[in-house]
């Protein structure tokens, strides 16, 4: 605790969500004071299909 | 907002998982007074294997 | 199986939720062939405060 | 109605899970009542490269 | 990780959800060796008029 | 799209879940490319009593 899901569409590199993951457990540990160790960053890769906005499929962006 | 989550076994097809999500926003935009464009239907496909119930696995409906 | 989740504003009523949890049902039924007994659809409130786009609070719509 | 989302590391057998979804479902069924019919155990496999602890990548376990 | 939510009737005492996070905690440890400190377990209650199964509201059980 | 869950105990103030939210969505726009107008924060405020790790319950920190 904190745990954060961030479910955004596939094909984001680990570089990319390793850094995403770094400044948001930096962002908690500054404004919530929670230690960074009891934070977990969890992504879900969502495949070209899943979402659908206003009733219509999103391409990838 | 709304965020719609919806968890079904895997193998329903793109038309089908349309189908549903443009008739998730029309109700959801009817009875909530939400607008159509704030509204995300997300699909999770589950594959057989990863539901029990009762204690024991379901197969693929 | 299939579970749905709906993330909204708090401030609708039981009877609007009934309505929408009817109308989803309906069409998972209808598209994904799933029996209506085994459709659960699960509403959580959001109070005002808690949901953020683009940086920024969004008040109730 | 209890629903329990198991997110782990992929990789663990069938029968892994589903012992731990049977001893999931004798636990809730004794402690809070509920009948094991309307218990839904669901698990997340997630590959590595998904979650970050402290910022830092964990490896599977 | 392994993190495990559990939605249910509001209701239940903290003896109760403290007896099924041990159980779980036990269970998750033993079949898939994973460390207990690891496991995290996480209640949502969920009031009456949240749950709707087959298109009908449930009751608190 | 993205979509960024937060789990925290309660107690933290509307500044500090703003001050969070607005970091994470620079983040993920940075890193990842997505229009900040995509992407959504929500938080979840626990109670204590609902979260145990390593089979005991954890108090608010």
């Amino acid at each position: 605790m904190p745990f954060v899901h961030v479910e955004l569409f596939e094909g984001r590199t680990l570089e990319q969500k390793a850094a995403i993951a770094k400044e948001i457990t930096e962002s908690i540990t500054k404004h919530a004071g929670a230690p960074a160790s009891a934070i977990n960053v969890i992504f879900t890769d969502l495949p070209e299909g899943t979402l659908f906005q206003a009733g219509e499929m999103r391409k990838k962006n």
